[in-house]
């Protein structure tokens, strides 16, 4: 009655949570007894639960809210694992690997759009979409499997905040180039602000969260390391987001700088259980993007195919080879790791749409390519890891 | 750069979570240290950054939905930790807290409204808005102090769930009566079903999840159990806000259901971990309500202010003379357990302005009532909790 009474806003929330959370598990459950990854069942609960099958829930302010905060949430965690050290010294390889997973995606995107006969400004902007890498699932799937330590993992993680960078430039640039004023000094200060940034946190986060965590914990609140943990992980989120760089960088940033400071204790343990109740709605948010309605007209269909392909090939093939010294199948696996658009891919997509780049059949063959990319990769990173 | 490019909405969220749970943690400690309940530091937080002061964060449905799921949450862990046994054996004495604390506010309230010149349909429209309790900021202080298994706490949480009952009938039909037709086949179908559910829950709910256990166990996906129970607490809170009880009754009932299968395992600490991180979403959310502007008019004030002691007064003597045979200083305990109206009371005061019942400026009175009678109560639950 209450619910009745009451606005349906308060109900619904209810019900959004409930059947986010059921469905999500369920199809998680159901991949796991195939011996498939949990992550890809739980994101095709979104587009299962979404606009385009059962639209039981749509894409909301509170989905996306709630989705923002699981991917936050799941990066933290991995910063948690990794140590700036080790990822300091695969430094020039990660370099490496992020320059050519991002010169290679978007000159082809950039070409492949021009030969099929669009404008050049749309043409550019698939281009920059197609730059951006989505760290989380490949995270999510590696920590599942205990691999987070690997070499492989650790470039990985290092080459997608390097490529977070220079996609940044990229989609600045191209922003600019569309709005028909390119600024120099802008991007240069952008530059700056986003390496400083990182760099800072790589150097001294670290080094001051050690010697902090004494403090941190003569404070009165209950669980007072955690909430300490918590306030960096949000606080260095949306600092990262003023500086320019994507807020999980800034999550796995803080999570990197306690990463030390949480060897003992129950940091970890605490992190964990919010992020496992958290991430289902990341992952959902992710499928609830898909609107396959776009898809009626065929040759949307077929250009989306031909960009996802496009999209797989130009990582695997410009991140392997940076890789190809480490080994053939090192190579394979940090080439198939920086596959994922997810949902950078589809927030540049919504950039392309909000500045009037993209129409909405272009904004749908990449939101399109940021699913697609993310649901084909989480199978072939447990089958590379697991030869291991 | 990213976030200038993209939405607002998008940095918006980054810093609307940052400033809610930092300035909720900074009050939290400053009271610590004053040796004053941290949750009214952080529901203070809210008053801080909301509308009438800093103007930092207002009141959206992401942070209603964020604030729903503390609550939710932090029923749900209270829940854990009562036996539904230990619930039925003060079941009676709780009826009669109940009963008095529901009879005394009603009339009072209407009485009140009618001699300062109200109409009838305002006047019982507040008698129904004092009625509500909100059990969770009581829990909280009471979880807090370890206090949750005294006998003062059990019959506390007893009576708030048969309180949520009889208010929402008194509500009810309350709201019938100002649409102008009350059908009591309604009303009494209201009842059975929100009887039959809470009833249904404790005496059921509780063998079916211990016997349940191993094979929630034997799930393939991580963490099966937690997982198993958050799918269970999302669940009965939407299912009691469909049968028309409360949602936070549902989560309560939720954990109440699992308090005998969780007592071995990590599902407790996993869902205290996410409790904590969420409930300052909850506590800062309640002060964000009041908006202290309608109070320019001084008769506004007086009048919060008078229906406030109104509101303390007759909770505080209604159920403390319910409680009387158990001694004055459980029954004082219990006075001010129920004192609390919160979020619920807000709910109360939202269906009265959507129902066109309640102007701006008696909505206000309403929202200060509630926020004011919950600022009051985690003081004196200290003090009277700390003499055991």
């Amino acid at each position: 009655m209450l619910a009745t009474l009451s606005s349906d806003g308060h109900a619904n929330i209810l019900f959004t949570l409930f059947i986010i959370f059921a469905s999500a598990k369920i199809l998680a459950e159901i991949f796991e007894r195939l011996k498939q990854p949990a992550v890809v069942g739980e994101i095709l609960a979104g587009v299962l639960i979404g606009p385009s099958v059962l639209a039981l829930v749509k894409s909301s302010e509170v989905t996306s809210a709630l989705s923002e905060i699981g991917v936050i949430l799941l990066l933290f965690t991995v910063g948690l694992e990794v140590h700036p050290s080790s990822l300091l010294k695969v430094g020039k390889r990660a370099m490496l690997v992020a320059l050519a997973g991002v010169i290679l995606p978007f000159f082809a995107g950039w070409g492949f759009l021009t030969l099929w006969g669009e404008p050049t400004i749309e043409a550019v902007f698939l281009g920059a979409a197609l730059v951006a890498t989505s760290v989380g699932i490949t995270a999510r799937v590696l920590a599942s499997m205990n691999q987070l330590s690997s070499e492989a993992s650790q470039i990985i993680m290092a080459a997608a905040v390097i490529d977070d960078i220079l996609g940044l430039l990229v989609l600045s640039g191209v922003s600019s180039f569309a709005k028909g004023n390119v600024n120099f000094i802008e991007l240069a200060t952008t530059a700056l602000l986003s390496v400083g940034f990182v760099l800072f946190m790589v150097f001294v986060g670290a080094r001051v969260m050690k010697k902090s965590r004494p403090h941190f914990e003569k404070l009165r609140m209950n669980h007072s390391f955690f909430i300490v943990a918590m306030l960096l992980c949000f606080g260095l989120s949306w600092l990262a987001n003023i500086v320019g760089v994507a807020a999980i960088i800034g999550a796995f940033l803080a999570g990197m700088a306690l990463s030390e400071a949480s060897e003992e204790g129950s940091l970890r343990t605490q992190a964990d259980s919010v992020m496992e109740f958290m991430v289902p709605f990341f992952l959902v948010g992710i499928g609830l993007q898909l609107d396959l309605s776009v898809f009626k007209e065929s040759s949307v269909l077929l250009l989306s195919c031909l960009v996802t392909i496009i999209a797989i090939a130009t990582k695997l093939i410009g991140c392997g080879l940076a890789a190809w010294p480490l080994g053939k199948s090192n190579a394979l696996r940090i080439g198939i790791g920086m596959v994922p658009r997810g949902e950078v891919g589809i927030i540049v997509a919504q950039i392309g749409l909000s500045l009037g780049v993209l129409n909405s059949s272009l904004y749908g063959v990449i939101v399109f390519m940021a699913v697609a990319t993310t649901l084909v990769t989480p199978p072939f990173l447990k089958i590379l890891f697991r030869n291991k």
